[in-house]
Formats: C-alpha cells, sequence, structure tokens
C-alpha cells in the first residue's frame, strides 16, 4: 500500500518526503506539483514567510524521462531562509539561547515534556506548519494519479472569522471562483467582509480561523470499507483532515447539521436512470454511505482555529524559573484558512488515491487503467 | 503495537474480537466487560432488539487465573437471535430470497457494487451497528488497563435532535448525572424535551440523531505527537470516532467554535504550581495542542445522524428490475445517540490506551507502571 | 491488506483466527479446509495427542451461502481435550500448582521475563506449536483462493535426522508420492531408513528435526518487490516460514549451495518460447530473483530442528529455589518435520495470496479475476 | 514504532533515507556513521566503483546540536559519479538508448514485467545493491542506540566459494581480526584460500558467494515474542536478513546443522549464578527461543549468491526482437560477501532496536535508560 514520510525542520535545510508504492507509468508535472506548492503558500493574511519564499521541488528519486518508475519518489523543498538560521539550527554545538518559554496552543509545552527536550526550538521546527508543504508535494502527486482517472479534488473557504459565507453554483464554477479570490472563497461580498476581519484582526494583533470545504468530483463507488473499522473512507478521510496543524473539527457531508435533522430529511433516496446507473438527487451524506464511497461528490469540511502564534503573546511560564511570562514569539501569519485548505485537498487526494490503488491495483498505470475500465464496466452492468 | 480485529454478522451466530498486544498482569474484570456492553444496549430510542438480547462477552483465549497473559484475548459475544435467522443465514445453499432494495444512508449499494454481491444481506449483516458491540468489549478492556494509570474515561449526550443542553458541575457530577439518564444526558429538562421529540419521531415513523461528548481525565502530557502526520493524538481520535456507523462530525475542544473566534479566545494560557505542576485555566484546545496531549482533560464531540432505517422507509431502486420501490426495512432504533457515545468511550479508550503502551512499553503491567511513574517523576523535574 | 490474527491456548477451549481482507465471491471448502488441518496432525513419529485429536473448523462469520462475503472470516477450532485441562487452564482461582522448571529450547523462561510470569503454564500454552493448526485454516483459505488462478503449493520432506534423501521426476508425480507417505517424503528407501532413525530416537526418549520443501507451482511473474525492503517476495517468505515453531533456517531456490558455486553455475539464463514466454531451463533462484517472482516454481526450505520437549528431559532451573532440576515435561512428539511441511504451505500460500491480492485488487473474485487475466495477456504482449 | 524508507537510484544524484521514531536525545555521531558507509565499500573482490566514491552522509533533518530531537531523521547520500550519468537518468526526455536485454540473477525481467516498463534501465537503478548504503546508514543509527545499552552487533565472512573457515576465540577477538581483514575473515589461512578463490574467478571472468556471520552480544532476554507470528525475533532478523540483494539463506545458531541432530544435542541447557542469573553452557540456538531473545548472543547465518553480473555475460533475450543474446552487462563486483555482512548488521540492528524501542519506550533516550535499568533489575529479582 503507499505510504509516505516527510521529514525536515521549519528554518533547516529543507523539506523531504519520500512517497513508496506509487504505480510506474505516471507522468509527472512538475509545474503542476510546484503550482500546488505556491497554492498554498498564497491568501491573503499569510504572514512575510510566504512572501520570501517560493517553495519548489527538486526531484531526489523514482522519476526518469518524465514519468514514475515505481521506485519511491523523493522530494525536497529547500528552505530558502536557511542561511539565516544556520547558526540556531547547528548540527553540532549550541551558538544560541535556547527557547524557553513555550506558546499555548502548540505543542511547544507537550513536546518538551514527552522528549525529555532542553530547547523549544526542538519542538517549534518539526511541529511547525512548513511541514505541509511537503504534504502538499505529496498531494500533488496523488492528484495527478487520480486526474488519470478523472477524479478532481478542490477546496474553498467557507468561512473565517464570524463571517459565513453561501454559495451557488455548480462545482465547476465554484472551484474557478475560489481559484481567483485571495481568500479561496466563492462569494464576493462575503470575501470583502473577511477581508475586514483580518485588517482589524491584524491590527489588534489577533488571530483569526475559519471554516475550509474539500469537495473530491468523480470518485467511483467502492472506496472504502465497512468490514473493519480501520478500512472507513469516512474514518480514513477525518484521520487524514484532523492531521492538519490547527484542524479542531472535521465533517463528513452534512456533518454537524445532520445531527439536528430528522431521519427523513438526512439521508439521500436511490435512483436510476439507465444512461447514468444509480444516483442521488441530494446529497446530505457528502458521497460516504456506511464508510464506502457511493459515487457522488465526496464533501468534507475542516474547522481550523485561529492561529495561536500572536504578535500580543499569551501568557506563558519560563520553563527553568517557572515564572509567568509572555510567551516566545516566531513569526506567524493573521490567518491560514485558505493554505488549510490547498493542505486538505493534498490529505484527501493521498486518502482516495490510497484506497483507489488498494482497489485497482499499485503496479503499473497501464494495468490499473484497465482493472478500472472493468470494473466501470460490471458496475453498468449491476 | 496493541491491535484488534472484529469479526461476526448482526444475525449470525456471534461476534468475536481478537486483541493483540495487550500486556500481561492486568486483572480482567469480566463483570465490568458486560457491564459495558449493556451500557451500549440502553437509552431511551433503541428499538425492541435491545430487549431481546442482554450481550456478554465469552472470554475464549489470553486470560488466566482472572489475569491477561499476554497473549491474544478472543471475546466471542452470542447472537441470542440466531436460531431465528439460522435460515437466512446459512452457510450453505440459499433458503430465502436476497435483499434486493438498498436502503439509502446505509452502506448496502455501495458494498452491493464494491464486492459485486447478489444479495444485500451480505452488506446489511456485516455494516451493521451490532459490530460495535465487539468494539465496547474492546474498549473495555482498555478502560481496565487505563484505569490502572487513573485514567477515566466517559460520555454524556449533549443534543438530540432539536435540543441542545448545557450543562453545570464538575466532570465527576456529569458522568454520574449520565449515567443516571436514560438518555445519558446530565441535564433533567433538556432531557425531558429530548425525550419529546424522540416520541414525536416514532409517531411519525422517522428517526433523531445528536451530538455526544467524551472526557478522558487523567492523561498525561506526551501521548501522540506532531513528528509525522499519522501519529497525531487529535488525528487518531478523529479516525477512531468517525470510524463509528452514523458518525458525520467529529470535534477537538472547542472544535467548531473556535473557527469563529479570535486567536486571544481560543488559545489556554500556560501557568504553573508548585504542586500541580504546569496546568491551564481554561481547556479550549481540548487537552491536545500539536497532536500531543497536554495533561488537561481530552475533550471530543461526535455528530451522529438520524437512524437511516425508517419505518417510512425511503425511496429506492430494485436491483434487478431497476423499478422504483421503497427501501428494504430492517428492525431499527428512533436515536442511538447514548449508544453512540458508549461506543465513542471505547474507541477513544482503544486511541489513548495504544499511545499510552507505545510510550511506556506493552508487556508487562508491573513494568509499564513503572516507566510511568519514572515519567511523572522526570516531568515534575521538569 | 489481508491480515489475520490467531488466538488462543493449547489447551484452553479453542484456537480462533480472525482473516481480514479477503475478496467476496470464493466458495469455502469447508472439507477441504479439514482436510488441511488433517494433513497438519498427520507423520510418523507425532505424538499421542495427534490421536486423541481431530481437528475441525468451524466458521463463526465471513461466509454465507457458500461463499465468503468481503467480511472477515472467522474460524474456531475446538480443543476436544478442554474438559480434561478445566482447572488447569481456568479464567478464575488458581487450583494447581504452576510450571516452576523452564524447557530448554522453549521460549518459557525468556516469556517468563519478558511478561513478568508467576506460571511458566502461560508461556507453554500460547508459545505451543499447537497454534500452528489456526494458521493452517489460514493458509487453507490462501491456497482455496489461489487454486482459481491455477497456483498450487505443496511441500514434502527431504531430510530426517541424518538421512536426507533425493527425488526424481515431475513435481506432480512427487506431491502425489509425498502424499501417500506417512513421513511426506518421495522417496521410498530414505524413508525406511527415516522411520529407523525416528524408532531409534523414540526409544532413546530423544527427538529428530530434519528439512522441508515447499513449492509454488503457477506464480506469476511480478509478486513482491526491490523498490523497498519490506516488499521483496523471498524476504517475506523468509518471514513467514521462520515463523513456525523449531524453524532455525530458511532458503530459497540454491540456497546455501549456491554459495559455494561459481555465479556462472547459479544464475538461470533467459530463453523465449513465442508459445510461453520467457522461461528457464534451470531454476536455481528458486523462482525469485531480486525479490520478485519470475514466473517459475517458487522453492523454499526449511531447517527443523528436533523438538525441544524430551522424555528424558534436560537439566533446567527451578524458577523460586534456582536449584538445578530436570526440565518440566509437556507431552510431545518425537519428529514433527512433516507437519512443518504442511505449516510451511500454509504461510507459503499466506504469503503469495497476500502479494497476490495487493497486485490484482482485494474485493471481488470476479474483479481479481479479469485484472489477473488482463495481466497476462499484457505479460504476452511483452 | 521506528520505521524508515530508503529511496534512490544507484546512478541518480543519491540516495535518501528517513528514519521515523527513534527516540530524542541520542548522540548522532557522524564519524561513526561515515566509518560504517566505508566499512560496506570496503572488501577484496569489490569492483571498481568502490574505488571511485566514499559514502558520506548528509544529515538534512532530525538532528540539532549534535542530538537528535525526535523528528523524523534524513540522511542524504551523494552519488559521485552521478555527472557522468545524467544523460542516462535524465528526468525528462530520453537521450539514449534504454537497456533492453535483462540479466540473469537479477529483477530486470520480473520487474520490467510487474512494472510494465520500457527500459531495463528503471528496475537495474533501483533493485541495485547501491541502495543498502543507505540501510547502512540506517543501521548506523539502530548501532548508535543500542550501544547506549551495551549491545554490540558486528559480523564476520565465514566462507567465500568452496572455501570455509572455522574460528577461534572470544567474540572480541573475532570482531578485531575480522576487522583488520580485506574479506572479513577471522582466520588468516583460510583468507588467504579465500583470496585466491578470488583471484581465479575474476581470471574467469566469473563471480563467487560465500556465508556471513552476524553477532548482536548483549542483547536482553525478552525481546519479541510467540504471541503472534508476525513478532517472532528469528522471524522478524530472518525478513531483514532475506531481504538483502544476493542473500538466498538465512539460519539462527545452529540452522541448518541442527536439521541432522537430537534434541539432547540441539538444546541449551538452563542454569544459574547468582551474579550472573539464568545462563547456558551452550547456545546453539543462537539466543533465540521460541521467538524471544533469551539473553545470550543472537548469532545469524546468510548465504550471499554469487554476484549475478558477470564480466562474461550469460544467456539472455532481446526484449523486442526476442533474440537470444548475452546479457546486458553492467560494473560489478566479483564478490560481496565481506559487504554483505556489514549489510547485514546494519538490518540486525534495526531489527533490535525496534524491537528494543517497542519494549522499552521510543520518545527519550533518558526515559529509555530508566525503563531498561528498572527491567533489568526486575530480572534480577525473578
Amino acid at each position: 500500500m503507499p505510504r509516505f514520510l516527510t521529514a525536515g525542520e521549519s528554518h533547516g535545510k529543507c523539506l523531504i518526503t519520500i512517497i513508496e508504492g506509487f504505480p510506474a507509468g505516471l507522468r509527472l508535472d512538475l509545474q503542476f506539483i510546484n503550482q500546488e506548492l505556491k497554492r498554498r503558500q498564497q491568501g491573503y493574511g499569510r504572514g512575510e514567510r510566504m512572501k520570501i519564499e517560493h517553495d519548489e521541488v527538486e526531484v531526489l528519486s523514482g522519476v526518469r524521462l518524465g514519468r514514475t518508475t515505481g521506485a519511491p519518489i523523493t522530494f525536497l523543498i529547500e528552505n530558502k531562509d536557511f542561511p539565516s538560521w544556520e547558526e540556531i539550527m547547528s548540527l553540532e554545538e549550541r551558538k544560541v539561547e535556547p527557547v524557553i518559554v513555550p506558546r499555548p496552543g502548540h505543542a511547544d509545552l507537550g513536546g518538551y515534556l514527552k522528549y525529555g527536550l532542553e530547547d523549544l526550538r526542538d519542538v517549534i521546527e518539526r511541529a511547525s506548519a512548513r511541514e505541509t508543504a511537503a504534504r502538499v508535494a505529496v498531494g500533488a502527486v496523488a492528484k495527478l494519479l487520480l486526474r488519470e482517472f478523472n477524479i478532481d479534488i478542490f477546496s474553498f473557504t467557507i468561512a473565517i472569522g464570524k463571517t459565513r459565507v453561501k454559495w451557488e453554483g455548480d462545482w465547476e464554477s465554484i472551484k474557478e471562483k475560489a481559484e481567483l479570490s485571495p481568500l479561496r472563497c466563492p462569494e464576493v461580498s462575503g470575501e470583502e467582509k473577511m477581508k475586514e476581519e483580518i485588517d482589524e484582526a491584524r491590527e489588534k494583533g489577533d488571530s483569526l480561523g475559519g471554516i475550509f470545504q474539500v469537495v473530491a468530483i468523480g470518485v467511483p463507488p467502492g472506496l472504502g470499507s465497512y468490514v473493519q473499522w480501520d478500512r472507513r473512507l469516512d474514518a480514513r478521510l477525518a484521520y487524514a483532515i484532523m492531521s492538519i496543524p490547527a484542524v479542531k473539527g472535521v465533517e463528513i457531508g452534512e456533518g454537524f447539521t445532520s445531527a439536528s435533522l430528522p431521519g427523513s430529511a438526512v439521508q439521500d433516496e436511490i435512483l436510476y436512470d439507465r444512461k447514468e446507473g444509480f444516483f442521488r438527487l441530494t446529497n446530505r451524506a457528502g458521497g460516504i454511505e456506511g464508510g464506502v464511497s457511493n459515487g457522488e461528490a465526496i464533501i468534507i469540511r475542516g474547522a481550523v482555529k485561529p492561529v495561536p502564534t500572536l504578535s500580543k503573546p499569551l501568557r506563558s511560564v519560563h520553563l527553568r524559573t517557572k515564572q509567568s511570562l509572555p510567551a516566545h514569539k516566531e513569526r506567524a501569519d493573521v490567518c491560514v484558512v485558505p493554505s488549510a485548505g490547498v493542505i486538505a485537498e493534498a490529505m484527501t487526494a493521498w486518502v482516495i488515491a490510497s484506497a483507489f490503488l488498494e482497489k485497482f491495483g499499485v503496479d503499473s498505470l497501464e494495468d490499473i487503467k484497465e482493472s478500472y475500465t472493468t470494473y466501470l464496466e460490471r458496475l453498468k452492468r449491476m
């Protein structure tokens, strides 16, 4: 089964990821991957760092003559500001003072206690959301695979701070609008309000969270399974989405809303059309019933808490003296919701691609295409 | 690492689970385990089946002289109504007609297509929530382990249908109230409204969902990790909770609410007391920061959609003729939120116990206790 | 990915296994499975227990109307002498004295120390080779799957004690001869010598080991992979074979012999025939090159040490008094090599079936057949 | 649990490995790691490439101020001859002819068919033994960890071609002799014969295999387990050793020899000494009984087949024309047995370190030391 590991510190030399178990024969469009990295870095409300660095992958393995070979794929993403951090990040002796006042809302204190560290820097560097750049590169490869099967994954922002938007139109137009919006928001007037909220928060030295929605179009029925808890597609998606830094909630389909509705208003009646096969008029389930994809769009929402690093730091404790002090300050954004959406696309793409490969084979893109076609034909006969 | 598999059909002979990788030396309180099974079966709004069956585990392996031996633990839970289903569930030739009209909101259609089945019965039997009885038995063992370390896990109902309650008091009293309530609701007047909603839904042949909250008290800081996405404790919990049938949303701490608040109102400032060590006055993070437990109570909420099997069935399609027909009807409950809370306790206990054993060792309860004590002492020195 | 867990003590109520991730639609031939269990129990040199018990599986889940449903398959194998062990194996208080003198050559001492036990009985019961009955049932299901694809797995004995046989003829005839031989030995005169050695050992209160060979016929090229160490088919087979109690060595193809030959005499030249495709005249590699099956027969040998429980026990130590004493005695066989071969077939079948399902899909037998046919056709075109 | 992935092609830019789940606080001695890489490259009988390249790791992540931080550790090992391969290994369009005649004894044909490739180069590059440089770096980190607990792992050559040596003296002196020998052989006269065999083979354009032995000293009792097949330490070691390219056989302790001896001559009687605790006078089991370490030295042997790439190539088939032709030739060694031993040390170190961390905790070296001390003290009391 496909697996990947990421490595790298926020201000170390680079981020790295190894992707193992992806099929041979996939055209690896580097421009697309770098474009995905760029999408992660954009967004109204992002801090200065995003302007310094334009992430790009260097391919270290697994690709030859434009295509994957079946061997592990390695991407390296340079940290362009490493030179100014080299002393702090020294491989050898200590040259600078340790960070000693943990930031509330981060892994700082928990990580320090868990690993028995002497310097919060060691937590800060790895617990940083910068790690997600590597995940976006992984997700980009997953997206490239899924595209071969007409599966498309995109995201948009539906809330920032107190502003929540409604949207209209088909998925294609929503996706387009989101891509054009600096907040990835498909609704113009809402977006204006969001910007105002962000500006206000920035002035106050505060930060804002929000909600993103990820949509996966073209997913066939039959991914995931109900036979064992850890194989449910909804569970695997929740795992992946909740693993994104700052995400504190995940919903599939109607999610929390469905909890307050009667059963008759929550399920999606089943219809049949000779051309379309089985279909639904509604999609409250968000494309997954009983842990299995049902052929409708898969819909996931994630709640992003406000970035915990504030320019007006919160109260914390000096780890040696135990004195109450303002928390350590690290360069930070005011609002990262649009980026979180892009990362969530990547994680969604990974989960769906994994389930897809488990079902249709993992070795050769050509063989997988044959298996997939055969499967779709069988579905038509059922 | 601890792992478990469950097996068994809803109307087969029995449910079975094998738990592998649990330490030796744990006193296995069968009465407690059976009490947990009973808690799952209770609740205002449950159907007739709950009155027929009083689940009990039979221990088939892994326990001798009252204690675990380190060997895999097997529990068998008999399905007491199997005799009346024996023909339908026959191991050999078919004796009854197949189920042929899938139920919206269930795995029926997706499972049928995925596995290429001829009878929806094969999906219905395994995708059934009855499987969770085995999980509750697994969770009970995890709870017994955690109890040895003063970690307590409980749940309560905070919403059913349109009724959402607020609660007061310390965790101990909330837990007690929930245990006494047929809806596991710690607030009396809210509970009355919930019952009314349920009665109303039953009359209409409809069903209701709701929201449960799970709380884990006494969890040490340092479980889970930020170093790799799949090791985050919040992600692992979301995985486990979303895997519960009918759950469509998961939150940690303030969850979706935190998405609309400013950062200054979302984080939990860090304080220190010579006796208590590091602590917080608030717990908006729900006990997990950066994927790592921080020593505060772990708080998870799950959104349960209304049971999809309605006594007034929804529209569906005959799989052979493609004719539009009312969905197949299976015996069902009106509201399962309290049970879902109990199942969520079990899954939470499993995840926390797993992370605990990964950190403190897996072989001998005595050794684990020593490691844990040493760890707590180290924390005091930090 | 397919996975299975076994559970159960040697003298407990039963052995159990749950097999998860096997496709739907496989006809489950119970007679075949029970026949496999019987094959494990036979063999000249087996002890009394084999005469008491005739193992049979009871299917507890995963099968309906004669076929697998995709749900986990559970087998229960009753321990027929449990009634006479009930006091010793009591779930509750102790009724008999603990076993207190560890047997050399068994897990007794290591297990006792690892798990911090008080009674060696807790090790003896789970470390017993009886556990392999459950594995044989698992392997039988794997064999049934592989049969659908004309993959056949069998074994024979090539050495017992000092007697080593040579064999002649094609695989079919060797298999047949082995099945008719009480020592699973395909060569008659060698078999006679083996029996004599066994009789002699029995008289002396001693035991004998030997060597088995497993052969898998019909395995397509392309199972396993060189891209990551843990995916190599030879490595996975070595893992599975070395996990069989008493096995102390594993070889693929020429194995240790190839270490002393020149390279020109060890590799298998590649030829091509329009009808057969690529083929070899020799098979020194044992069907696996670079961790990948090459289409030739897969050949594995395992070295079985003599059973460590002797009727003349070896010297050991009383765990409380530390006094030197003869080791605890447990009912035992003189020679288990033929059984070890049957168990090795099961483990080989499991590994190959797993690699097969990873490559061709895991859900529906019908789909897997289509994928496999398509693959074989692609191979012909290459 | 600790895990690692390697990536990189033999003539690509570099090899990379990410090690995940190793504890914080381990001093990372780079000189030691590079020395291990050098040990892999040495040996009488190695080809020209070993003289070109002196492998060195570049640390890309996971280490700061000389110690591991708990974050994933990444090593990059540059391929120094990449510049001369850049055209062949091009990420973009093809500039050179594909390799089209598979080498017998390599993954070439199986990999080509499996992945549906067009150029054997894609197999050759990843199936190359060069990948093991990354594993040696991983193993070096595992060794550094084990050293903290006085566990030492080393290897020596016991056979090359037809020459098999006997050795004398204690482990320390054997280790020393092996380190000083260009063939890693602890016996001088045997070594001379081995060199002669190698010279002879080189002249003939042939190659030689042999046998290495790995020894792990200081391993505590209780690593590995008998409770589930995949947790047996011997099985895990066989998995790891058989995964080394060219290894075709693995033995633990007496291995294949024990198959021909009576039980009374194979087991290791148990003795007790107030100071030493439980001990043995013999170690035929090779330190593992019933899948669990018993406190004695762990002894593993691996059979290495002769390198399949010969300077006088074997017969093969042109993949397009199907014409019979000499196999493709790739730069190669005459004998790699000493290197295989070094790689086997690395894989052994990985397996033992993994089992060690599973037992004693994975987070902080300090905590692991405490757990280990406590465990050893408990063992003394038992």
